[in-house]
């Protein structure tokens, strides 16, 4: 994002089939850009859901019961409980509602889980579409998560590859020739609420393609939370 | 965002000029764009910085004493506190650091106050661009703020005009047939984070088209507040 920065284009794919435990994700997402193509220093953004869906993450839930239990199971730390409401860390260092385990988008009587290792799972995709392509992309894997002062949801990053996780602006001048205190930002952050944009939800479209960004990088996304010396809500 | 959702795209609005009180924001913003034009249903993103100026929402602050002041005059209420860091409630509802008040792209000396009603400054704006080219459009107002569990800042949306300020996919269904829970999305967050991603920091470009969405609303951004007994991190 240096020099002088051009449009930005978000491109739904459409028409990717739906994912069953063992389905080559990858080769799903070639197929349905067939139109638009997959180029070089493109962001493949992709719901976590049909990921986790993809790697067998996801468990029955005949009742009730089992699903409060799924929740604190895959939390490691209750941050806020209010009736119904949990509020938790995941193993990832996620914190979000229910522990990021999900009902919707998957068959009733089921729930989804977070991939076990979601920089993991955005490295291989990567991979796998860039051998198939030839291009060298990058790869946000997102999930929708809720915010503690703000209504409404937005997706986040919660796995990525080949992009940085934080761009660092701290040091450098603004137009003004301050030296600009923290400004680190959320780049991946920003690109995945730019994709669901045209994901939206519940529309059968779980990828879209960001084109126009020259960023590249080997961030983690483990390096977007915050520690617990930092953390002033715990 | 109802059908077939097709590809957004993001444009960068490059040569505003330098904007102080009294500034005519809303031609600078239609001369910009004249290569690309304004058209119905695109939504215009600014950052608040320039419409602050343009309000001559500007304070001096010869030292730091008085810039710890004016935070402290900002603030409704004081959130947490921890060293210089204070997070903060301003009149208008949102949860930040400093209270809003931003030392970086201004000149040295001086800081910048959020719009007194950024709603109504976003409605002021709209109108402005709609009679100068006949287009139906959406406003966007943004600034960039922190988050409590994640690093790295994204923009969000403090004002809006002509848009929904949530999107609400309770009561419908996904493509299991389930009905979905909670679905309720901050789109004009997601677009605020959109634009961002071509406006950056420091790089002299205050403002952003986003085309391709089709959404209109007379939302307004209180609606984005979670009010105090919802609030669990208080």
């Amino acid at each position: 994002m240096t020099g002088v920065q051009g449009a930005v284009s978000v491109h739904p794919l459409h028409g990717i089939p739906e994912i069953t435990p063992g389905s080559d994700l990858a080769a799903a997402i070639v197929e349905a850009a067939t139109a638009i193509g997959i180029r070089d220093r493109d962001v493949v953004v992709i719901t976590h859901k049909v990921v986790s869906k993809a790697e067998g993450q996801i468990r029955e839930i005949p009742d009730e019961a089992t699903y409060r239990q799924l929740v604190e199971d895959e939390a490691v730390r209750i941050v806020r409980r209010r009736g119904d409401l949990v509020i938790a860390q995941t193993r990832h260092g996620f914190i979000c509602a229910n522990a990021a385990v999900d009902r919707s988008n998957v068959a009733a009587g089921y729930a989804l889980l977070l991939p076990i290792d979601p920089d993991r799972s955005a490295h291989r995709l990567r991979t796998l579409i860039e051998r198939a392509t030839g291009a060298s992309i990058g790869v946000v894997i997102t999930d929708t998560f809720g915010r503690p002062w703000r209504r409404g949801l937005t997706d986040v990053a919660i796995g990525i590859s080949g992009l940085p996780s934080l761009v660092d602006y701290r040091g450098t001048t603004d137009t003004h020739g301050n030296v600009l205190e923290v400004t680190e930002v959320a780049v991946v952050d920003e690109i995945a609420s730019a994709a669901d944009l045209v994901m939206g939800k519940a529309t059968g479209v779980p990828a879209a393609i960001v084109r126009g960004l020259d960023i590249t990088g080997d961030g983690r996304v483990s390096d977007l939370i915050r520690p617990p010396e930092e953390d002033l809500f715990r």
